[in-house]
């Protein structure tokens, strides 16, 4: 195989839920294109490997430079609810269904052993600030239910400590919408018994 | 969502087999590592693309101004055999199985009125001159076996027409190995039941 066709697919195979297969044909999709996607897409990863940054506050990908995200600069959001996440994603994902209104706090990975994820390569340097400079009331927890994103939780909990008027909250476990018990696993059937609702 | 950011996530979206949310996870994969993968996958996508150009003999995609490809190039493959391919992809899965050891030629697409493929936009014109100046002897068809596939080798037959000495054969039709036959459609086994082999 020629060799930049090679390394181009190699590259692309290593990306997220590509894989070898993937690789080729996306190569192939932008070596046969006769519209300049290729260029246009190498551009646009320049441009924002370049420019995108965390902001310096909350760890939102924003603009380089731009002192802070679109989060931290509107001022509706400060009313005092902050929202713990795990990545930009979850931002987006918890943006796009419109259920919160407050700051977000990005801390960019969970605490693990298997892929070693230690507290120092979390963003929680300036959370227990944000908390008081902020007059947060109340930190809503919303990471992955898993094993890793519940240490993660009591982790972050211990390092923001008791503050007097400050309240911990996590989403509610239970049956997902339109969701079959007999696809359930006992974890969730267990939980969703426990929190049972008196009608 | 940044603009940057969803201009990036837009074009990852359109490639093949990426979609909106793999989209998502290539540019936060991209754009948290620290290890310049995004500049180097950037590089990469703009060198194969100012380089690589289809073979002007057997649109093989090689690198532009070389002449010729690896497989034109190569005496050793200069055995009477031609196979024609769809794609640079069929290329390498029969490249990967070494079951064949003549030359290519990639037609590049198949006739179809779904995705308006015409016989113009295949690459077909030098497909005529190949076969007398290469001394062919078998062309042998490696096209999907579906029913744009099959209208496409009928196509290509009638261009380069009899010439004495040229046969034509297509790959065999019937179970694939470690095929169950439960799993198989009717055409298939129908196929597969009309090319039965006496024992």
């Amino acid at each position: 195989m020629n060799p930049k066709i090679e390394k181009l697919i190699k590259l692309f195979a290593k990306l997220p839920r590509v894989g070898t297969r993937g690789g080729q044909r996306i190569a192939l999709c932008l070596l046969q294109d006769k519209t300049g996607r290729g260029t246009a897409l190498a551009d646009a990863i320049v441009e924002a490997c370049e420019n995108i940054a965390p902001c310096p506050i909350c760890g939102v990908l924003t603009d380089r430079g731009s002192g802070s995200c679109e989060f931290c600069r509107d001022h509706n959001r400060s009313n005092g609810q902050l929202c713990i996440v795990r990545d930009l994603s979850d931002v987006w994902t918890l943006e796009k269904s419109s259920v919160f209104h407050g700051r977000y706090h990005v801390i960019g990975g969970l605490l693990s052993g298997a892929s070693g994820t230690l507290p120092q390569d979390l963003n929680l340097l300036t959370l227990p600030n944000r908390i008081t400079s902020e007059n947060v009331t109340e930190v809503i927890f919303a990471l992955p239910n898993t094993v890793e994103g519940k240490t993660t939780q009591h982790y972050v909990m211990s390092i923001i400590g008791a503050v007097p008027g400050v309240s911990f909250s996590e989403l509610a476990s239970g049956v997902p919408l339109g969701g079959d018990l007999d696809y359930l696993d006992d974890g969730t059937l267990s939980l969703a018994f426990g929190g049972r609702k008196t009608l």
